[in-house]
This record gives structure tokens, sequence and C-alpha cells, in this order.
């Protein structure tokens, strides 16, 4: 219906140049009005958030005895009845009604009478829409922290299965020194690690009730805005009634965590981009990852890292068009903040949607091993495990030995070998302290096996992170 | 059906914890790719320019005679009811196909059978798609145009009703010298012009046509570039074939105006909750464009102009969003670029609504003259003038005679009041040289009415640029 | 210097067009890959930490007898005289070494000999530099966490003084219900709470140590990541050297926590310039955070609010730049990552000196009590009161409530008295049920003494909240 | 200086956790308000500009007599010495006189006596900060148009060079059909060109005068701003006093274009570090343009390519910026508008740097066309060839003709060779109607050579254009 809305409105205002101009606002003004200020297009999105507040609304005000039982209970069936109605797609929305709240308060009217009117006592939708959006946005943080979980799990499978591959490690996109598959793809999981953790604090934090600030200076019904919070799953009612209708700082915070999170997915999608790619080779996508076409059938273009890649950019404008909302509003509240929601709405969206795209693709991938390890034994790669051998058999200060070897690449390069395939006398003609040992930390495989530093790139120490992340996965899933 | 959809989707989640997480992915990985991958969503608002641009080409390939007389006619009309289709609503549209392209080409295929497979003779999507984004872009300059058109119409009309009205002109919100309202309003003016020209030069530099570029590097077909680039009214062909396929400067272009834009607006509607504040008073809006609520009938928010300041961020986020895509793409087209539309999209509907909006505003609203009159002769905000006649009259170094002035002020402060109240005797205690010809400079009228120089705020000059105006709308009008 | 050297380049690329062109490239090539390249005018500001970091590495390296006691050593006295050179201001900065490590290192061989070659033994600069920045970032965090805190001192101090003060509460910028300035001021302490909170939280996230990651591979030398993240505070060595050299998520996360609390900042401001403008006049600011003009000394300029304000921008832009700087990096280093710095530094600054400047301006203001109150009293902002009493007292549903009200405040308006003037028969005229009782509640005092709700406007309840903040800030001094 | 100083500061707050707090703060209120308010650390660098402005000032005084000719000669002299100071770098800065204006004012007193004092006659700060500064913006617009002039002529002269070198055209980094590399440089041209013509644009719009608005409200002397605008090479003076004070538009353009035109240099840094992959191969750096590593010396860090690309997000966050401060301003003149300058100064001095830089690289470039050449070849990239052969020789409709395609890839694909290796007998075995004609296409150097349509790959067709830019240039140099 849509769809063919926006067609035939685009099409009339082609017909010439007087109607293009005015065609899209042909309207009197009120509709113009009507048209700026309804958000029933968007906020339909919070009507189960909307429902949980006012059944809690409801009763506490009975529990205090602001209202009877007898109400109190006609209006939480009334409110049964709505939030059935939306759930079977058979509530009769409004553009009229403005927004969320008119449109269930108006129905809700409809069904029990005047009685209707006593739901209101002691709220205004100051706190109304501002805990409706709170109780989106915590929903919104506890379905990404599950979906980072799962893309978590999905990187430390892969990486146990790649745990001793190999393949180039770069540096300004040259090959420096060869690494495992699998602790590369553990870097990711330790960039979604602090997500996850990110996206938990920002929940502690919101997790605050705004209800029972009304319209913005509390009331002095006899309210009991403890008891509501704790119904509604918050830690504590917010301490100030002005800044709890006027915060947005929620909302702002999932978004930051969420651009940042973005960027995490933006270099995976970069390096499975470039991995695909005919010069790289290193990795592999099923069909179900990668569109063809009909001409090329073995191009296989990997959409969906793009598509992650180029979201970011969505994500990122979402944050800033709400900071730039925000910036310099005095209190409380005003109809700025009314777009808040839209972005916050499509940030989420498309985040998930991100999130759960990249576990798919990953879970999916293959590695070439094959090209991928030849790639590492190229250019030299091994030269820092000569220079080390030389600090630390030799005992040289580091930088003789970087000078030392310098020169004998300078030779591998004029002869057009690996060094491994250099002779001891061309090693020995650099410098004649060097013996036929050296050879042992030459080989690329070698190279990466020594590396056992903490959290280096050797084998061994990769499969301890992945027992590591196994079981703090494993944790997660028992506390959640 | 939409909105349904999302509210039983929401209220799924809600189950349970797991559930929860799952809840919006529990499809297939197919599904995901699908999900990620579509574009009919929202690129269906391009159905019009996609046929518009497939009749030139076919009508292209006929003329060169690429393809016959007959297939190009059976392939126009299958295009034609296609487009009568869109325009009656009754097209099928279908997710499956992906994008509004395939959409168009697949039905055409139902109507008129295999013969619809020459349409895309000597074209790729790849050209396809931009040109047809191009034209939709430039419908949205030619649209936006227009209607700041409108809005200087509607500033101009008001200014010259205000010419002579007095108001406080501020710098740091304190009240510096006074000037008149139609001098304030056609500060807007200036800017709003910029806007348009600003789009002007944008739409120049935009009219270019990509088609024929195929999917990046041209073809071998005899095609007639610049006949199709005259068809769809666009200056010329696109110099560069991969350029054409992988340039969207055209929209980044409009999206940076449209921020700008949107920055005036967001100042003018500063100044108009400002100027509703109880404090200011300075203007009153009537029921069209101000929203109450039933219990504090004399509120009048104005939702509006809050509403306009609100959505800059959203227009800044969405230029922010599309120049994140395309930093570091390297050529030609990469599927990150299929995020340019949503968000020119949106900037486009949101600021042709926000200009009207204002437009209307701006005509329905009614100064409080007295409250700014009053408003203007407070604060010794002729102080400048009397600066002013000390040079020009006793011939002084402007710093001493701000020195002076000051310290009348300072005398006006003691006593309690304004410049053209203190008795001679006092400011001659200060500066024996001063005569009573100075009280001619010291009323906010007079103080007004001297500021003749080009562009000041004496009613005259602000007349005569009414006079200006007037004659370039008019103008314009007649060049459209 | 630098003042001038500026002064004569601009001056001399005005001699012609061509000059103009050229001027400010008219080197050979490699001055201008130098010029790009060079980070040693903004990093010098890391020399402490690289010390500080070098120091460490040094013990680790000897505890694990990598190097000898004697070298060690030598090492250590070379690096504090560095230190003091550079604290004394005689340390010989040097362009042509690029960055701060470069200048030390080979500050430190002039002073002790090729010996100095052993520092860099199981280090690459790619490691020491994410050491570096992040001992920087954290200092920052150090250093904005101390602000804060005084800040929220100084605004629980003032709403401790002002906790009875009555003014205007505001929706869209409309007087909606009084409420006290204390409690105004405390929702600020909310906020500036919320940030304290959230550079902790990210400070716990940055504090874990790259060091040892080497060039991004880890080393094949007996490191202890352990005792070297210890000694340098860390809670803990990064768990994967990769993620470990090309992360720089505490800097987007400072910048992002940055952002908002300069919105929080800009908010105030805001209010602060409303309420320093003549049509306002709640507030005075003394000489010390007010610029004048002299020649209308009753001007008071709030500059320092404004500047406040208007820094937002910059801090947002430097986290925008910085995500997308990384947006779409393949790992691990790229010298893109050396654009990180900048932003921040000027970030950090610019936020520091912000919240301070809003400590002291805030500590320096006093409220007009008068101005405030009798702003409150009008535009009949105790209507709630009354429909809330129809609700308690007459027990009407709320919406009926609302009703009457609105006749009532349309009596009001007619008669142009406020509510609690309007005789009894009046209201009764309207409904027959009120009573005189009703009078208690229409007065602007009894109203705000009413809003008794947890952290409602009632002066008893912005004084409890005065003294939760008042431990809470004592409670924060003793565990810093 | 400057960075030791930064240094003492940061080593003394590292003392103790209370002493870091306090460190940078330590200082009385006013000293913190000081700090805030000064902007002579960076407008300094309008020195010259705000010279230029004084001196037409002056003339037009004298001119329209409000000034004597012996006051006029005398400020001349004056600030000719100034002038003189400021180039031989003896002019004594202070930063008590806060900005570049009051600096100058103050020596010209110094050096002239109180007679200085006539030469804010008719002047305000708000008008000559605003004229100033358009003048240094408008040098940039210069210095920037110059710079891309050069850029383009070296894209050229590349182009010209490599105007029949194979490479492989991209999709998707999937290689889709072969172009030459002189075609993909002058797509650049394009982008950079429209680049170009977007400063001459911007230009254009802001060459208008503020002088003479005074404070805000335009002045009761006699002046000429038509003279003074003519004397500064402004095209007109601006028509509204108001606007002319408070507009910062042509620096938010500027940072616009300039945020696109480091969009387009990200996109060619990107290939430059893609090309410079050992993956890839596809070009070469000298060593002016890249960095080494003493250990790994065929290590060629492309490091001013990375740089360029991440500065992207510093000139971006510059735009952001400012858009951000003007955002719902009042008018006139607030001092949130102080923040327009470093980002721009900073951005200017950013983009300059980076198109110099990408001149120099492309110049220094040189392509390793066997590697390019091989890599075209490979993939199957003559496909839609076939494809089109198919369609213009056997008169298949397009999508027909695709199908075929993919069967005869397929076929390829399974033996393992290129398309022009595939026997005669294989393609019919797919369609019989294909004959031995076929093979004319089916080579990488005839698919290029056969894209002969205007725009198109084809070697012709890019020495024809080629041609057109060399004239094109010629041109420019002409007219400047």
């Amino acid at each position: 219906m849509n769809v063919l809305h926006n067609f035939n409105n685009d099409f009339e205002i082609s017909m010439s140049k007087g109607m293009l101009i005015r065609g899209r606002f042909e309207h009197g003004l009120s509709e113009l009005m009507e048209k700026i200020n309804a958000s029933i297009g968007f906020d339909n999105k919070m009507a189960r958030q909307d429902i949980q507040c006012s059944i809690t609304h409801v009763g506490m005000l009975e529990r205090q005895e602001i209202i009877s039982h007898g109400v109190a209970e006609k209006i939480r069936v009334g409110l049964t009845q709505v939030a059935k109605e939306l759930e079977a797609g058979t509530f009769p929305f409004s553009t009229a009604l403005e927004d969320i709240h008119m449109n269930v308060e108006s129905r809700l009217k409809e069904i029990i009478g005047p009685e209707a009117g006593y739901l209101q006592t002691a709220r205004s939708r100051n706190d109304q829409v501002a805990t409706d959006f709170r109780l989106w946005v915590r929903d919104a943080h506890d379905v990404v922290i599950g979906l980072l979980g799962e893309l978590i799990g999905a990187l430390v499978a892969k990486a146990d299965q790649y745990a001793g591959a190999l393949m180039p490690g770069y540096t300004h996109m040259q090959a420096a020194q060869p690494v495992t598959f699998g602790h590369h793809l553990l870097a990711y999981a330790e960039m979604f690690s602090r997500d996850y953790s990110r996206f938990a604090d920002s929940r502690k934090r919101l997790n605050e009730s705004p209800l029972g600030a009304a319209a913005l200076a509390g009331t002095s019904f006899p309210i009991d805005r403890e008891w509501a919070a704790q119904q509604l799953h918050f830690d504590s009612p917010m301490r100030n009634s002005l800044d709890a209708v006027s915060d947005r700082d929620f909302a702002v915070e999932y978004l930051a965590a969420a651009t940042l999170c973005m960027t995490h997915l933006s270099r995976l999608s970069e390096e499975i981009v470039l991995w695909m790619c005919p010069q790289f080779g290193f990795v592999t996508l099923s069909d179900q990852w990668t569109t063809g076409s009909s001409i090329m059938p073995q191009k296989r273009n990997p959409d969906a890292a793009e598509l992650i890649r180029g979201k970011t950019g969505r994500v990122m404008g979402a944050h800033t068009g709400l900071v730039t909302v925000m910036k310099g509003l005095s209190l409380t509240f005003s109809k700025d903040m009314q777009e808040d929601k839209e972005g916050m709405f499509d940030a989420a969206e498309t985040l998930e949607l991100c999130v759960a795209a990249m576990t798919g693709m990953l879970t999916d991938l293959r590695a070439n091993e094959e090209a991928m390890s030849a790639a590492a034994s190229k250019g030299y790669s091994t030269a820092t495990d000569l220079a080390d051998w030389l600090v630390r058999v030799l005992e040289l200060p580091f930088r003789e030995a970087h000078h030392i070897t310098g020169q004998i690449v300078q030779c591998a390069e004029r002869d057009g070998v690996e060094l491994d395939r250099l002779p001891l006398t061309t090693l020995q003609s650099v410098d004649s302290r060097i013996t036929s040992a050296v050879y042992e930390v030459l080989s690329v495989e070698s190279s990466v096996n020594s590396r056992t530093s903490f959290g280096g790139t050797a084998p061994t120490e990769v499969r301890k992170q992945v027992v590591y992340w196994k079981a703090r996965l494993a944790n997660l899933a028992n506390t959640n």
C-alpha cells in the first residue's frame, strides 16, 4: 500500500514544474502541521511497552488506594484486550490520534467507557513516553547483547578450527610477520566482547524508572515510585523528576556503543571483501552469502559484507543526529525530542541485522589454507625472527641486530630467494658469528610457533585463548 | 499492516530472554541474506524514474538500429502498462525480486514475453541505477528550489508588513541596538536565497547522464549517449564510464546543502520558540501552528518550530552517514553504495516538509508590536548613537567618545532612567561640550531611522530591500 | 615564534596568484612527505607516558634476564636524565626524528651510547605507541572524573542555597508548572553523575596493557606481560596481540562520553544565556564571568556559557572524525591511526576547560529570586494542581477533571486574573461541587510544596536530595 | 617552547591524584575565563587580512570625509609599520589583548598615539571579524582551487602515459571487465574537477562584503560600502547588516566541499594502498613517498596514502563541528561563533597538504603493467563481450545471451582455461550457432578496444579524453 501511494504521489508531481513544487504540499496548513507533528507512524513500535507501563501504573494507583479496585480491574481488562487486538493485527490505528499513547487510551475508552479517564491520574504523557521509550531501548540492549554472544561464539568456533592456519599479518597492508588465522579471528572476539561489555554498562545506567515524574515536577498524589519501578524491572526510580522527563542519555549511549560496534563489524567486513578478492583468494563464502551474476558465474560478490560496512555510516549518522538534537536544549521537554525515536529504531534494527548477518557469514566462511599459507611465506616475513635470534643468541643490542638483518634481507632480495633458502656462507658474509642454528627460526612455521608470549600468535597460545573464550561463553549462557 | 507486523514481532520476542534474542532472526541464513540485501522496500520510490530511463533507452536502441522498431514498440507499450499499474496501485511488487529494476523488468516480461530481454541490451544495472537515482535527486532539487522561493516570498511579505516595527537587536542574547522586525526577517531571506543558489549550483553539476556507461567500461554497441542524455533533459553524458557508475557526489552535495538549509531553519525556529516564550511574548501563532493542552488553554506550544529545529540533526546525520559510506571505497561499484538511498529519501522529505511548514508558520505569525517596541527601548540601546554623535558633531576619536558614553550610561543606570530622559546638565557634567542637539539621536525611533547605510536597519532601507526582493522573486517566477 | 611564522607564510602567498598557489608547498616532494608524516608536533604530549612505559619495559627485561642488570641500570639512568631535560625544558626536540619515541630513544643513545639499542628488545613501536597513548587517555579519564566531582559539588551547593527558590518549570519553553531552582540544578547533578559513571566504566575497560604485543604477533623472548601491566597500574595484559596494536576503542569511548557530557554542558549553558537575557533576568554573573562593552556598561555578555555551548560541536567533531578514521580499516596497524591523537588531545583539553569553567561560573552565579518567583506565578501554572484536587477530593476521572479545569482557566483568562484570585462563585459556576478548600492548592507555593513524590520539586524533597548528594560526594572523596 | 610547556604541565599533574585533578586549573577563576575566551592563539592567522580590511576602511572614511586626510594618512603609515613588524616577526603579541584585532589596534596606538582611535569610526568588531574571516576563507578557496588544478594535471599526465595499459575493472572488489589504467585515473580527474567547480561556486557565493554592517544595524555615518567592497575585491556589499555579522555559511560551505574532496582523495588513497599490497603489486612508489623499516627493506609502507585516507575523518569532523555550533543559534552574533576558526584553519591546511601530497605521490607512481595486465586476463573478464556478441551477431535477446554465456563460463571453469582458450566445439556444444568469429571479442585487448562508446575504456576514447583535459587545463591556466 505504502509503496503504491508513494509512486502515485511522485508520479503526479512530475506533470509540470508548478505542480511539482506544490504537489507534495497542496493541503491546507493544518494538514502540514498534522504531518510534521504526528508520530504514530513510528512510535507504534512502542505499543507493547506502553501497555506494560500502563498496567503497572494502574496497579500502583490501586495499591496506593488512589483508584478503586473495581476501576483498576476494569482498566486492566480493557488494556489486555487492546494488547490482544494489537497482537492479532486488528487494532484500529488512527493517525488523527497523533501518537501510540493517545491511540491506546482512546481505544481503551471505547472498550470500557469514561473510567478509562482514571488511567492518567498522577501520570503525564511526559513520564509515560520517557518510560515507554526507556523500556524499548532496554529491550534493544538485551537483543544486541544476546546477538553479540552468538557472534563471539561463531568467531571462537572458527578460531578453534583455524588455530594453526598460517596467514600473513599485515601492517600498512604490507605483510609484516606471519600469524595464524585463528589468532586473527580472536582479535575480533576481543572487540565484540568490549562491545558486549559496553552495552551491559549502558543497560545498567539506563535501568532507572522515570515513571512518577508526571509532567515534570512530580505529583501530589501519594504514589509509590519504588514499587512501580520494581514491577517494570527497573533498579530504582530516577531521583529527579525534571531529569526524568528530559533525559535521553540512554538512547545516545546505545547509539555510541552501536557506532563503535559497527566500526568493528566494518573492519571485519573490509577484510572479508579483501580476502574474497581474486588477488587474495584467502576465503570462500557459499552461495547463501554471496550474490552472483547470471553472466559471470565465477563471480561471488560478498554483498552482505559490503552492506554491513556501508551501514556503519547510517548508525553513526543516527548518533550524530541525536546529539545534534539534544545540544543546547533547555529543560525540560521540548518537541525536538520526538526526533529521538526514528534514528534509534532504525539503528537498533540495523545493528541487530548486521551482527546476525556477520554471525551467519562467519559460520559459512571457509579458509583457503593453501593460499593463505603461501602468502605468509613471502616477503621475508621472518626477518624479525632473525633479528631476535641475533639478540638472543649473539647478545647484540636490538638496533645492531636490526642493521645486520637489513643487510641479509638485501642479499635475499638480490638473490631472489626467501630467508630460509639463503646459504650459511651468505649469512656469514654479513656477520661471521652467525651459525647454522639460525635456520631453526627462519621458517614461517617456527616463527609462528615461537611467539608464545601471552596473547601471542603461537598455535599453543591461540588454543589457550580458545579454551578461555569457551569457558567465558559458557558462563555467559548460564547467567542469562 | 506494517504497524501490526512490527507489533507482533516485538511482542513475541518478549516471551522469554532466549526467545527475545533469537526472535528477530530465527530464519535460515538465506533469509538473513535476503533481508540485508533487498532494496525494494525503499527503491520503489524510483519507479517513475526507472520507467523514464527505460523508455529513453529503448528509444535510443531503436534509433541506432540496435533493436528493431517492432521490439521497441512492444517494450514501450509494456512499460506504459507497467507505469499505469504502478499509478493505479495494482502493480504486484515482489520482495523476492530484490529491487525496483528487477520488479519492473520481470513484470514487463510477464506482459510482453521474452522480447523484454532486449531492454537490457547495452545497459547494465549499474548505469541504470545511477541514472534513476540521479533523476530522483534532480527532482528533489527542483522541489526544494520551488519551496525555498515560496519561503522567501513569505519572509518578504512579513518584512513589508513590519518594515518599521521596532524590536531589540541582540548580540550574545543581550539587547545591543534597536532594529526593525522587517529587517530581522530579511536576514533570513538572505540565508534562504543562498540555499536556493546552492541547490541551483548543485543541480547544474549533477545534470550529466551516466546512461551508457554500462557495467563500468562502456559498451561495444553503437549507442548514442548524447541523444539519450537530451531526452532525459541532461546537459550531456558523463565523460568517464567508471566515474559514471561510482559517483554519488550529487547526493552528498544535496545533503550538504540541505544540512546548511536546516541550520538556517533551526536558527529561525529557535527564535520563534523564544519569541513565543512568555518572557518574550514577541509573536503569536494561531491554533493551526500550535498545540495546546486541554488543561492549560493559555499554553501555545510551538511544536512545528521545535520539530524543525530538531530535524536538523536528522538531515545532518544523513550527510555524515553518506560521507562515511563513501570514504575509502575503491572503484567502481560496491554494494555499500546501496546505502545512498534511504538517507537521501528521508532527508529530502524532511527538508521539504520543514521548508513548507516554516512558510506556513511565518504566514500565520503575528507580531506583538507593543511588546517588541517596549523591549527595544530598554537597556540604553541607543548608547552607540550617543557615541556616534560625539564623533560626528564634536569630532572626537571614536575610542574617546566610547569612554564618555560609558560614563553617561553609568549616570543613567544610577538614576534609573533611559538615556533620552537624562537632563542636559547631567550630560554636560560628563562632558561640557554636549548640547541639547544630542537628544535628536537618543530615542529608539531616531536611532533606527538614522541607520541608513546600505543594508542598515532604517525603515527606508528595509523598504528598499523589500522592493529589491519582490522584483527578484517576480523574476524567478518568470524564469521557472 | 609560531605565530609569526604563520604570518610570514601567509603574507608571502598573497604576492601573486601563482605565488599564492605554490606558496605553501614550494618544497621538494620529500619535504611534503615529511610534513604529512611527522607527529612530533603533537605526540610530544605523550613524553611522560613514553618514559614511564620504557622504564617499566627495561625493568621487565632485566627481571626476566633478557638484558643484564648493568645495561638496565644504564638505560634507567639515561631515561631519568631525559625526563629531567623534558621537565626543565632543555630537551633538544628534532622534527627530523618524526615522533616522540624516536626523539627519546635518539637522545638516550647520545647520553648512554649504543647500549640504548637494548631498550627496543622484545618491543616494537606498535605496542609502545599503543601503551603510551592508552596511558595518556587513562590520565585524561582521571582528570575529567575529578573535575566532574567538583562540578557536581558546585551544583549541590547552589541547590542547597536555592532549595526553596521558586521558578517556572518549562516544557516547549512555555511555563508549565512551578518548580524550585534547587530542583532544577539537581537535574544537572544527575546528568553529570551519569557522565562520571560513564567515564569510570570506560576507564575500567581501557585498563589493559598492550605492552608485549610487539609488532603484532607477540614475541619469542620470555617476557612477563603480567608484571609489566601491574607496574603500569593496568588490571591485566591484553589477551590478543593483534587487537592490542590495532585497538583504539578507548579513545573513541572517551570521545563518545565527552560528547554526551558536552551536550549536558551545552544545555546548562543555553539556560544560563537565556536566564541572563534581559527578558528573563533570572540570574546574575559577576565581572569575572562576563565580558562587557566600554560603551554599554550594563551589558554583561555570558561569553563563557556561549563558548562552552559552542565547543560541543568541536568535541562531537572529534568523535565523528575518529570513528570515520577507524571505519573499514583492515588489521592491524595502518598509518591512518596516527590521526587518533590530535582530536583526542584537543577534545580532552576542551572538555576539561569547559567542566572547570562551568564549575567556576556556577559558583559565581546569583539567582534573582524575585524575578524568578514572579515569573513562576504567571500563566495559570497551578492549573494541574486544580485538576488533581478535583480528582482527589471530588473523585472525578482525570480526563473529566482536565475538562473542568480548562473551563476555569478560560474564566481566569477572560477576567485577567490568576487562578488563586478567582472568586469561589466563578469556580462554582463551572462545577458546583467545588468548595473553598480548593484555594489551598492554587498558590504557587502550595503547588510546589505539594509535589512530595520521590524526586519531586517540593523543597522538602529537594533538601533530601541535597543530603543524598553530599553523602555521595563525601564518599567519592574518600575512595579517591 | 610550546612543547616543553605541555610536558611540564602534564608531568606535574601526575604527582598525585589530588594534584592531578587540580593540576591544570589551579588558577583563579578569572584565569579560566581568560583562557576560554582568548582567541589570539589562533586568530593571529588573520593578521594580514585584518590590516587589509583596516587600510580599506580608513581609505573609505577619508574619501567620505568622515575623517581628515591627515588622520587617515597617519593611520595608514602606522598600519604599514604594524604589517612590517608582523612580517619581520618583531610584532609584540599580547594574550591579554584577547584577539588579533585588539592586538593590532593597541600597537597602532603605541605607534601613532590617540588618533588611532579614529580607526574604529563607523566600524565594529563584529563586521571587522566577519570581513577578516571571509577574506581568509576566500584565500583558502584560491589556494585549493590552484592545487586541484595541479592534481588534475598530474592525473591527466599519468592517464596519457597509461592510456592503453590493461588492468581489471572491479565491482564489489571482484574483477568484472578489463579496463585501462589511464581510464581509471581519469575517473578521478572527473571527481576532482567537480571539487574544483564546487569551490569555485562557493567562492562566488562568499564574495560579498560584510564591512559597514557595524555592530549589527548599520551606521548613521555616510559610509560608502560599495567602494570598500570593490577595494577588497568583493563583488558587492552584503544586503542585510544582521545577516552580515551572523553569517558563517561561507565556512560551512568550504568545509562541505572539503569533506567531499577528502572523500575522493580517500578513495584514491585506498586504491594506492591496495595496489601497493603484495597481493596486488600493481604500482610502485619510490622512497620519497614510502617509509620502510630498517629490518625489512622490502617493505614500502604507503604512509602518505594512509594518512590522507585517515585525514578524511578530521575534515568531516570540522564540518560536523561547525554545523553543530551554528544549529539553533539566535541572531545575531553569539560568542559560540568564535568556534568557527580553528576547525576551518585546520581543515584548510589539511586539505591543502593532502591535495599537494597526492599530486606528488601520483607523479612519483609507476605502474607494474605486467602484473596489472595479467590480473586483467583472469576471471573470464570478457564474458560480457561474449554475451554482447551473441546479441549483436546472433540477434538474441540480451537475457538469453546472458544465459548461454553463463553455460560457457561454466565449461571454462570446469576445464580450467580462460574463455579465449575454449575450443570452438565446446562453444558450439552450448549453442550451435556460434562461429569462430567469436574469438575476435574474447581477448582482453579486443574487449578493451571495443568499448568505444563515449566515455568508454577503449584507449582511443581515453586518448580523446586526455586531449579534452589538456585543453581544459590550458584554458584554466590562461584564465587564472
